[in-house]
């Protein structure tokens, strides 16, 4: 059987050139290795439009260790960070500053309820001791979008910084530097850019990079020494990814080619379109309101049969072809499904039949 | 041309069975690839004859990651850490704990002078306060090879907890668990079980890594949370470079296949010797005594000639299809050349002989 088609987000169906891309090995210290990590850090800085303002700093690991490693190096230990939580990433941002000793507070929306602008103005103006601001631009739990633009625009005016976790958006969804003021910006090589997991990066203000030498509570995650490192030779500080990296820049080369953030928005916004338009039609309910549901994630409300069972649906549909992802919320039965990859409307309109195929045959119907 | 073959200790030259293990993509949700997990960490317990005694913990990042996550979870914030130190990663481990914040103290030895185990008996008898040793087994910045046997008995007749960094020696030189204590045991994917790089274990003692809950200084570092999630839901608590795995689980797979550790080292004892021969007939001098040189990397004096520089010399080698190393030491100029890797005597000898054309070429005979 052909391998199955993840529809989850991140891991997610990379693309055959991406994957042989890993099909060589690399000394890490070595110039053609260089090359690929010099590209790779300026063709994602020129996805930002970042270039004459931020660097680019990679970091081994998940996309959770270049968060952990943006909080640990840019919130000093005297400063303070607020953190906009409507899912369960923002709250893993908070538990991040709580592990790292970092003064934060939190401000919560429900999870259907994008962050609250004017909200976060009045936060901002009551208490002078928030230095930093974290934002997750589409919090991965639900696929909900929080308006990264107004928020920034916020946090600008009040004069304190802003962190965005842009794991799930980076490279779909619009941020340009040159319009947005941020002082990092997270994303790791396995979502919107469809490379593999194995590393995370952080696109870091150009002063705020500066300004963090000895604010790190780890030496493994210390953005500012991995920064030095590599503007200094050109390689990593300790043992890259290398497999990784290489597939990261073949993805990264097929991103551009591809006609770059436009292109990529559009082919999920169609991906995003196919999916809601057939599972609605099968009778599934969407679980935020459209105008607020990135096109990175879905959730649907489980059917409200009681024959439903998750690991049953989860495994019909794999036996299909094709892979779901669980919910992520304590308070409804939900599932989720994936836009990005690569995939297109073709593999949408196929994972929609097996899913009706799926419903039919476990009588999921109300 | 050929693609080159890595001399290094780490990424080193892999299996192509290793490399096309990644030519696919898994759901880090899904069954197929828990069960992948699931084999790695046996088979690396297995390796470490630890199935009845510890856990394996894998960590995404590189192999420092590790370490650091090694010591920010079992040295406690009252603990104190006596580090033999003989070289480069000695003093990474206590610039590790020193960020942490973690009392430590350093024993220190030449860089061609094994660990002194009656000082080490010494510093313990005198210093109550010390609660946990580490040591570097093989220290990679020259080979050396310190004697862990040894050390690991007047650890534990010491009443103190050993933590081995094994990074470049697990799988090669022996290590029994049922003989000798150990708390952890850290090493990566790409060093003697010939994996690609992007990941790291540590190999805990039972009781403690139950010990360990609240220690760790980061979020992802923390080994506690990793272990128990991993056993109570198959999962990596973050995402897991999925494909890094699955080309570890086929390195490891290779390497039961090839004979285990015994049928390495005999391996590695062969290249070694292949190119100690070749080196020292073209007038090359081995920097430690043969004595304590473990069969993973070597160390040479560079080339006495004032024609030599290392990096026309490793230009020159690289054209023939062969990627050296650089000294790491501050005393001596020196060059290294790894033995480890999915080479044998054949790519040896064939080094070898490209040495000595360049030797011949750049007229660096004395
Ligand atoms: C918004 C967001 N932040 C953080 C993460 C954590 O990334 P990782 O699982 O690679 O550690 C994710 C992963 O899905 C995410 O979507
Ligand atoms: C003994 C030892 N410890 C630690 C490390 C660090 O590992 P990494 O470079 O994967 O972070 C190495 C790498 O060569 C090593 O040989």
């Amino acid at each position: 059987m052909r391998e199955p088609i993840l529809l989850t987000p991140g891991p997610l169906t990379t693309a055959t050139a991406t994957k042989t891309a890993m099909l060589a090995d690399w000394g890490s210290w070595d110039s053609a290795f260089n090359d690929i990590t010099a590209r790779v850090r300026r063709n994602l800085l020129g996805i930002a439009h970042a270039g004459a303002t931020h660097v680019c700093v990679p970091l081994q690991g998940s996309g959770t260790f270049a968060v952990e490693a943006a909080i640990g190096n840019l919130v000093p230990r005297d400063g303070k960070l607020l953190i906009l939580v409507n899912g369960a990433y923002g709250k893993r941002m908070a538990r991040i500053a709580e592990v790292l000793g970092r003064p934060f507070l939190v401000h919560e929306t429900r999870d259907n309820e994008p962050a609250d602008v004017a909200r976060l103005a009045a936060i901002l103006a009551a208490d002078a001791s928030i230095t930093h601001v974290g934002l997750i631009h589409c919090e991965t739990s639900t696929g909900i979008l929080n308006p990264l633009e107004a928020i920034a625009q916020v946090v600008a005016k009040a004069g304190r910084k802003l962190i965005i976790d842009a794991m799930s958006s980076f490279g779909a969804l619009p941020i340009d530097a040159r319009e947005i003021a941020f002082d990092a910006l997270i994303a790791s090589s396995n979502k919107c850019i469809e490379g593999v997991p194995g590393m995370g990066f952080v696109i870091v203000e150009k002063t705020a990079i500066a300004a963090s030498a000895g604010n790190s509570h780890s030496l493994a995650m210390d953005l500012h020494d991995q920064h030095q490192y590599m503007e200094k030779t050109g390689q990593w500080r300790f043992t890259p990814p290398t497999h990784v990296v290489a597939a990261f820049d073949a993805a990264i080369t097929r991103f551009i080619e591809e006609g770059g953030q436009p292109a990529r928005l559009a082919r999920y916004r169609d991906n995003c379109d196919a999916l809601i338009d057939g599972l609605t039609e099968l009778g599934l309910k969407l679980y935020l309101p459209r105008a607020i549901q990135a096109p990175i994630i879905l959730t649907f409300h489980a059917p409200a049969s009681p024959n439903y069972d998750f690991q049953r649906f989860y495994q019909g549909v794999r036996a299909l072809g094709f892979i779901l992802y669980p919910g992520k919320l304590t308070e409804a039965d939900t599932f989720r499904i994936g836009c990005i990859g690569a995939v297109d409307r073709a593999e949408m309109l196929q994972a929609v039949s097996a899913i009706a195929r799926v419903i039919r045959e476990q009588h999921l119907l109300a």
